[in-house]
């Protein structure tokens, strides 16, 4: 087990219908010093890649993303989640439609801040189905800048997003891929990388 | 002018009706170097505190204070904004309403990490009329928690916000205090510190 899964068995907590809760040190309490060793990590994966940007979307990804920008030494951009706009024109919108709730979010980043002159590194905490993430693909492909890859702390094996993603041939890599979950004994299957 | 008034007079951009725009280094774009001096300077400021957490509240507030965490070496909490509870018992909740848009928004945080044991340090990116941070100040006192003090990276001296905190008794460092703009002529007044 690398670090994280270790994390994971020590501290996530199973609940019923497939979800882990890692809020006591990821994602509403943030133990800074993981921040860092996820930052460490990625650059690690990612070491051969030109990067000068990474990306991600609010909330929990943000400090995420700022440590692994911080190894890069490269800025970080996170995208807006927004119900409605009116700021056409300046703005790369991508509709994300939840396969969960069945609603239609929009998610947001300013065209100053992304181009065809960008190589991005898209980071964020989950991937699950990945609307969000499939969302960051198309503002970042649109922006005509390159995507060198995507980093994700906890991927779900189990469900689609992560397949999706490495169909389409990027270069993704999550720190723990989560094959099953059992809420009775309190155990996690992860899948050997 | 210190660093972070530099940085506003280089990159700021003003608006009509008190405006101030820091979404290429501060609160879409993040320049993780600025985050990182942001962070040694609230160390600075607050050095003869004990401080065991530190708090912000979702999205912008984050990388900021995951920053400040990282100077304290402490774990670092981030409230949620929620529309509706079916998380009553389990989270603290303050109920925000917003002196601008004139609707209510809760704001939470989870039992789980914030009592009677903890040293806050609340951290937040804007302060103007200060909704979200009387939020964040009843969550933490209503824990039981003690707040040593507020860290701001820009206020805007001619709002409520400040004042009302002060007020309190609290410790309020901000690192710039804009107390005039001038859209036409793209000037920026600061508060003498």
């Amino acid at each position: 087990m690398n670090f994280l899964e270790e994390r994971i068995v020590k501290d996530g907590i199973i609940k019923p219908g497939n979800v882990l809760k890692v809020d006591s040190f990821l994602n509403h309490q943030m133990d800074i010093d993981l921040l860092e060793e996820i930052g460490r990590e990625f650059k690690r994966r990612f070491a051969g890649k030109n990067i000068n940007k990474v990306m991600t979307i609010e909330a929990s990804g943000i400090g995420i993303a700022a440590f692994v920008a911080r190894e890069f030494h490269v800025p970080m951009v996170f995208a807006k989640k927004s119900k409605s706009i009116n700021i056409e024109g300046e703005m790369y919108v991508a509709e994300v439609e939840s396969f969960t709730h069945k609603n239609k979010n929009q998610v947001i980043v300013s065209k100053k801040f992304l181009g065809p002159g960008d190589h991005v590194l898209i980071i964020d905490d989950f991937l699950a189905n990945g609307c969000a993430l499939q969302g960051l693909v198309s503002i970042a492909e649109s922006s005509g800048a390159t995507v060198e890859g995507l980093g994700i702390v906890i991927e779900k094996g189990f469900q689609i997003g992560g397949k999706v993603i490495r169909n389409l041939g990027y270069q993704l890599e999550s720190l723990a891929i989560v094959d099953a979950m059992d809420p009775d004994a309190g155990t996690v299957t992860f899948r050997p990388q």
